[in-house]
């Protein structure tokens, strides 16, 4: 890594570095989803020793992460909408008697990636170019023709590694600004006693959720300075030949980015359009942090299954690491 | 059984014999989703022997059932509306460079209980009761106070086991209209070579979804005939202690009911309300069907992780059988 | 007026004293609305001398007044959310040519609410009564099935009477908890030059959301602190007669309220569902409030139609003062 | 109009002719609203004699024209769901008591163009341009830049003309496919007693809609074939320099359309992007056509404020006929 600001000539370097269109056939569309072989899934689900399910995500409500203050609000990421098409209420009225049952409905209006979710392969182009070489114009206003995240609908399951890297660097959270090396997550996986794999899905841990969670205020979260993963780990994702990561931030990089002025998120230019990496982000990671302190055990099944939309860009997620 | 249209009296002797209120604590808001133990958990996950992935969820679109002709409308259950919030269009048309990024983002308007579908505690009111006894003016317009779904977030793993009725009644579907009964659950796991164990996620197969798939037409699905559970299955469900259970179908029970009318869905006043049965609807079985048909193993790793939308009364979901 | 604090017995004596059920028969659903006589609406069409226009809307967009910071958040009163169904970029992406036009389309999801809008007669209750004596539970998950905004579809075209109480007074704005009194509201049309008459809508101007716009932020505009109407202010329009009232304001009334604690928006107990009284809520009156001072003309043809939306409680609306 | 199907050729021709690009000024965002000059609103509101208002607009609600069949189904454009956020049975039950009023409140998602509506100029494009020269790319997933309807909001207000050509052909209803020709509308307007001037409102009465309303189904409506007005009509349009046209149709003109295979609504290519004319489609004409058959009044004063929702492409109306 330079020490100096990274530019678009870095960038375009970088893309054709750890560009992986074609590895897995002209028409793949889940990318390095397809390092996990089904040896993997037998093998992670032997993991399960406790019987334990740790769910990773926040709940999906009125009080999540967007709308928070940001310098780079994001247009029409709005926190999750639940309304009641009918309820209790309704029943103890009288009203529904008619109907011949006594039940209660609903409906949800929320952006995609409002929460606790998974960036799908059409999420980010570099230039025109989605994964795999697809044009970017497959992504239209109708929905992503290619890479829509119901591609990925009997994917999301491996080996979970959690790398705690907060704890391993002896803080309760990282620093927002904070550059997550290659050589810290080495040391958080070998203090964490685990090897990363191939066909991994690996969890990181900054404590910036944590904080917002404490303080009880998003504000500068989603979009703001964060603690979070270096440009130079693209090198580490790429050699290691992981399924997918997932962070407690809202984008998974450091911010302020590496990059000169007017390149945002350099590192998701890289990692979905030419590596083909499917990443999670805003994963709630207290409880795991926890239970993984406490157990010493740093490796478990994981099962987060995307909601398979049709021709969508991301969506929200359950995670679940089960030990 | 009576030999004879149930009454609400029946129903209200049924609700007398399959009330579990209290069984677990007078907090609870899970009910049977507790009888999964740890241990089962641990056993479920060695069940997983050849690494396969199957979903069981339909996608979620325009395409999906809702909207199709039916007798018995469910007022704003339309099906997903996806909207893009940022394209790669967009990124094609130079207008998204200004933000630093080329990135697309996307929304859904969806009822939670359009697809494929978790029915949470707080979905079916016996009179004014839910679940546990709680009031049903819990569930008022700002969601469910109690037994929302969002209380399931770290359950919904366990041994999934299936029962493909038609298969083992030599039928390809079942008629519309059609009771499963006890025996023929019974028939069907003894056919399967499984046996149904306390805290077991059991999926039964129909066929009537493949049908309509064939056909092109989800014309009176929701809300239509159906094949389905007769309600004498209360008893079956209620002695082997299960977790959940799910059905092709969209209401799990045989249409028309068995009851007089102005009863509709009898066997939901029970199973939610009463027992505490968490349920699955519209699972998407011909994948399922074909590959345990092949390899003969009608049992698996479940993992079916609701989306802990605060507050609702239903999930949509992408469940997983691991094999 | 008592000098003190208002009570629920107050609040009881002033149901029964400004009473209008029945007065336009017992199957009314629009109330004063009533009161606009069509020679009215002719009278009012003199009115417009000069041909021109002003809008009394806000624009719709998420810089609306909902999400500011508020001691008493509304659930769901969310600014809309537009968001595009095709785009000018799909076109010249050519993604659309295949279906012969280029043409963009869009959706929106709105609270009725979030805006310049119309208070339905649907909107409040009093006590298990809303207007002309209808049982509350006529308000069901399913819309209003009495009183509807689509009832006054073709009303809201009458004599616009503007009240400038702000400028009256010799303020640029009224003070937050600032009660306007009848006396004020006299002294008002008398410096305004203007005679309130029967069938009337009426409105008023405290400058409160001219600040806010000053000020570049929303806080404390939904249900915070206000000026606005005081409590026997009910007297004033009941003996004028008026069809509707609307202000610049969140909520109409005097905020802190004039009563004792746990009861909120007292006066909107009687207008809407004792009274039959249509009220307009966040009207923008800047460039009004500026024509009629250079013209001194506080009257004009008003027409302000309600978006007919079945069963709802409220509009959203673009009000037009044609003068 | 030649005697044969029209080519993009002829279509080019006609965006050359009938061009309006530059004649408000390089800034002008409207259109052809600019022909109504104040003196028009005046003269228009003097056409108020009996103070009947008609509304010309559906109530909007599920039972709207999307969603039935059609050939040509035009993504994302669902009728109205109206949902409550809070009720009149939430108030009986009590639990909004704690809030201090007992109030109800509702939100909408609609499509924008879902029922009566206007197009805004930001609806189509002509190659890679919109009204007044403007690039196509104005109108991004941010919604239009150029043209939003919010540009309107002290616009439609004037003359209203009522040309009800399917009474002045002697017809209940004008059949599908009929194109509605220059001699037709100046037929019309001598039978009705109107002569069309500059700044109208010119409304055009097929009868189509009343045959569904009748028949209580939409199949065909939206994106069917049509009675409508001829490709010619822009030449009638552009001579009597109108300020807005509407028809109780889905779009205006004749389907099967005049065109060669691959282009669809033609007459909509150049009224929109190339005239600048702001067009209303779904408008409810029943009512109007029997006032003004009854009192022989073809003429009034219209007024149909757009909801001025920034950055639309169009706007559901509840249009008035101020007679």
């Amino acid at each position: 890594m330079p020490d100096r600001k990274l530019t678009r000539d870095d960038l375009r370097k970088a893309a054709e570095t750890y560009k992986n269109w074609g590895k897995w056939g002209a028409d793949d569309e889940i990318g390095t989803l397809n390092y996990t072989a089904p040896e993997d899934i037998v093998a992670a689900a032997r993991l399960v020793r406790k019987g334990k399910v740790i769910s990773l995500a926040l709940n999906f409500d009125q009080f999540g992460p967007q709308g928070a203050k940001t310098a780079y609000p994001v247009p029409g990421r709005i926190n999750p909408v639940h309304v009641m098409l009918r309820t209790g209420c309704d029943a103890y009225s009288g009203v529904l008697d008619k109907r011949g049952i006594r039940a209660a409905d609903d409906m949800v209006t929320m952006a995609l990636q409002c929460g606790t979710q998974w960036d799908g392969l059409g999420h980010v182009f570099y230039e025109n170019s989605m994964w795999n070489g697809y044009d970017c114009r497959e992504v239209t206003s109708f929905g992503a023709q290619k890479c829509g995240i119901e591609k990925t609908k009997n994917k999301m399951v491996g080996r979970g590694v959690f790398l705690d890297v907060a704890r391993a660097l002896g803080r309760e959270e990282l620093d927002d600004g904070y550059p997550i090396t290659n050589a810290d997550l080495d040391k958080t996986a070998k203090a964490n006693g685990v090897t990363v794999k191939r066909g991994d899905y690996v969890i990181v841990r900054t404590g910036q959720m944590e904080r917002c969670l404490r303080n009880k205020s998003w504000d500068g979260y989603p979009g703001g300075d964060a603690p979070g993963l270096a440009f130079e780990t693209l090198e580490w994702i790429q050699r290691n030949e992981i399924a997918a990561i997932a962070t407690d931030t809202w984008g998974n990089e450091v911010r302020p980015n590496e990059t000169e002025p007017g390149i945002n998120q350099p590192w998701h230019w890289i990692t979905i359009p030419m590596m083909g990496l499917t990443m999670g982000e805003i994963f709630y990671l207290k409880e795991l942090a926890e239970d993984c302190a406490q157990d010493q055990t740093y490796e478990f099944m994981f099962v987060g299954p995307a909601i398979p939309i049709t021709g969508a860009v991301g969506s929200p997620v359950n995670p679940l690491a089960i030990k």
